[in-house]
């Protein structure tokens, strides 16, 4: 067979393994959205059973010997790049025997189940033991991948490659330092909150309308309430997002949504023309938090946003009390609380250095599941003044650990980080940016976005991706900076040299 | 291997082919509920792939010699039943090429999607098509099945195994002159429609409270909104229960919704113990509209389960005017109509005479698509006296032929004659019948049904399971005079002798 011809024979079993992941995503998007509680089981099976067959393709001989033979022998780089990752891919799969993969799968849905309940009787005993599965069933994927490597790592490298466990701990801790600089100075700041009750309904609507302001395509998509928002891709033209709204907390609920827009605009602007490649896909957990991020943040939670969106605002809710300067004083208040999606951006990181120290200390043996909620509620009050009234308030608040995810919380940071720097960047290349977003002109914002990241897939890793764009720079500067700056001309704050 | 053995493995690939098809009914289900609508072609795709893996296994050699070396030589009759079946099922999907398979999923997909749009524009030249195209592959099928048999036989062998299309010719003959006769003693009766607007949230929460008052589950099933009715089963775990209301027709959809409870009470109550077995499902197709007919006619237009519903109606709709009495008479009304859906229950039947018989034209090659149309508005002037206003309400209608579903519409009046039968026996074994009724009291119904029809699954066809609870019986003259029992005294008509 000739190598062009073993390529396109990779490529139709890559979109087949593609249509399958469609598959198990909408099952997974049903079971979060819509399924009746009593098939929690059978959709556990439903799901090991595609993963079994996902598994079983991404795991086979002949894969492999197509791979090895393609490896070096293609014409261009962008092929070289997408066999050179699929080799990485398939070594770090092969090493997962099929019923581990089956077992987590199973587990990851009995236990979203376990930790459903758990919540809603706000008792930690309930989920505990299925976190004690979880975390014994990924420390024993990452001993199958490297017995010799560090196991967070070892995860970490597949969400997240080319950041190391040190670069972390080390730009947490600056980070850390810098942010309690900044909320040290805030101090006990007047209440911001904006109170009000705000109608589920419409709020919903509106989220729609800022959702497809913003660039999301609806007949692509489609928007749904989830007890954790998320975005999920049943394929190119398949990218749903969910969100949750709260009718005592405005912004909560948008912030979410524009968060989950974000991952979707990443989504629906990856290289369809590069479907079966794998560099169809996004290149890393941290590069797609960025986009979420960015939105949130950067443009979700600045003036010129709320400018826009008050008479928007004004037509769903006639009569409210909120102006431009309270909706964006409240969504720019430093407030030390216990939930993480309903954190501001400042205290937002601390809660994950909070995820990530105590990830690093469960996998390092230094921290057992029994001892977790006190560990979980002794950081909070360390690092952010605060102790959860509950278990639900507390360490059952993430739908993560719920299916065994672990090793992804830093990429919130990182994505963080890396939405700084572009910010920087894009700020300096569109000197009129505010008064784009002020006019809700945020075709322009996304275009560069398509351009400098979206449209490339995975063509570079994350890291590489953003050096990419922005050249050398110090992402941690750059988020501290971008936060001294809006948070202290808001609190009157000067930054200490 | 062991007889025991092998058993055993077929089970465990059953098992499998069931989870397959669950994660299949997930697709559908999502497609017809909530799938954005550019995302047609890439559900096409992934249903085509599911389908072809379904079908590998069930045509898979090993499987064919499994039942072989099994058939005659299992200790039990239930076995002997289940492999018996399987070895039918086995030798009419051996016959189909895989190709065909996904070419026929695909089409379903692709058009479904038109026939949305076909309806929306109300152009059946939209949908002609794609009609074209689910003819031509439903005779590719029926010939490579039996390419001596009357191909539509062929098809129906599928769906009520047992049922000739010359006794079908015969019995919608009889019933066709017995409801001419109802109709036309009739008359023009006044208008007895209830009028008056019902807002979809609240019908939608009555109608939950009614489906769970029949004893339909909820914590393995869920009720959603689809342009046309439907249940559908994603495992025995995982019922699902669509409806269609109208703002300005509370009984058209209060009957859908009775009626998809029935289908689902079937579901509900099949074998669970004997999943993998392939005697967990449904006997036929005519057994399953059976009991969806006997729960939506029989007790849903009864005056008693009116008078039951009267205080539910009240405090979701306070201040309505509508009577017992009034509910009564309007769902007994006979008023031919271009609708079969929104059909009373006497013409109904002819609504299923016209498609039957344009299957029979189309299948037979005396009909043309291009002509379908045509034929379709000149059968309802001749048969039911109304000619359809547009496609969309004529030939358009109907969601089964646009996912290529041929062969399926003899089993609604099936249903019908089943029911019937079922319902005089019911009567004669518990008289107090309507007591129980209008006491909503439904338990006792549910529970001969059960134990009648339910918890058999599929250990007899649909004609033998029918037999074997009502004897020899004449089950068109079982709704015939059912219907002049309920009609005549409603009209004050005497039947002709």
């Amino acid at each position: 067979m000739s190598n062009a011809d073993t390529w396109e024979t990779v490529k139709s079993e890559l979109r087949e393994v593609s249509l399958l992941y469609g598959a198990q995503a909408s099952l997974a998007w049903d079971q979060q959205c819509y399924m009746p509680p009593g098939a929690a089981a059978l959709r556990g099976e439903q799901m090991a059973l595609l993963s079994r067959l996902v598994h079983e393709r991404l795991t086979s001989a002949k894969l492999g010997r197509a791979l090895e033979d393609l490896d070096g022998h293609v014409d261009d780089a962008t092929t070289q790049r997408a066999v050179e990752l699929l080799r990485k891919d398939y070594d770090r799969t092969v090493k997962l025997p099929a019923d581990l993969v089956e077992r987590r799968a199973r587990a990851g849905a009995t236990g979203f189940d376990a930790w459903i309940r758990a919540k809603e009787a706000s008792d930690f005993a309930i989920f505990a033991p299925h976190l004690q599965e979880h975390l014994d069933l990924a420390k024993e994927t990452a001993a199958a991948i490297d017995p010799d490597g560090h196991p967070l790592q070892v995860l970490m490298d597949g969400f997240d490659p080319g950041v190391s466990i040190e670069a972390l701990r080390t730009a947490f801790s600056r980070l850390q330092t810098g942010l309690s600089e900044l909320i040290e100075a805030a101090g006990d700041a007047e209440d911001r909150t904006l109170g009000g009750t705000w109608p589920t309904d419409g709020q919903l609507a509106m989220h729609r309308k800022v959702a497809e302001r913003l660039g999301y395509d609806f007949d692509t998509g489609r928007m749904d309430l989830a007890e954790h928002p998320f975005t999920i891709s049943l394929g190119h033209q398949d990218v749903r997002i969910t969100t949750h709204v709260y009718d005592d907390d405005l912004l909560g609920g948008l912030g979410g949504t524009v968060h989950e827009t974000g991952h979707a605009l990443y989504e629906q602007g990856l290289p369809r023309a590069l479907f079966g490649t794998g560099l169809d896909q996004a290149a890393s957990f941290g590069l797609h938090e960025s986009q979420s991020r960015f939105w949130e943040n950067a443009i979700g939670r600045s003036r010129p946003f709320f400018a826009w969106m008050k008479p928007l605002l004004d037509s769903t809710f006639p009569g409210h009390p909120a102006t431009v300067d309270s909706l964006y004083r409240a969504a720019n208040r430093i407030q030390p609380g216990p939930n993480r999606v309903k954190a501001d951006e400042v205290t937002y990181n601390l809660h994950i250095i909070v995820r990530v120290e105590l990830e690093l200390a469960l996998f390092e043996d230094r921290l057992t599941i029994a001892d977790l909620r006190d560990a979980w509620n002794d950081r909070y009050q360390r690092y952010l003044g605060v102790t959860p009234a509950d278990d639900a308030e507390g360490v059952l608040q993430d739908v993560h650990w719920s299916g065994g995810s672990f090793a992804y919380f830093q990429s919130y940071t990182l994505g963080n980080l890396y939405a700084a720097a572009f910010h920087a960047v894009l700020r300096e290349q569109m000197p009129d940016l505010d008064a784009r977003v002020a006019k809700g002109d945020f075709a322009p914002i996304l275009g560069w976005l398509r351009e400098n990241v979206h449209q490339h897939g995975r063509s570079l890793d994350g890291t590489d991706r953003v050096k990419a764009v922005v050249g050398q720079r110090d992402y941690v500067e750059d988020l501290l900076a971008y936060l001294w700056g809006r948070h202290g001309a808001l609190y009157g704050l000067t930054r200490p040299r």
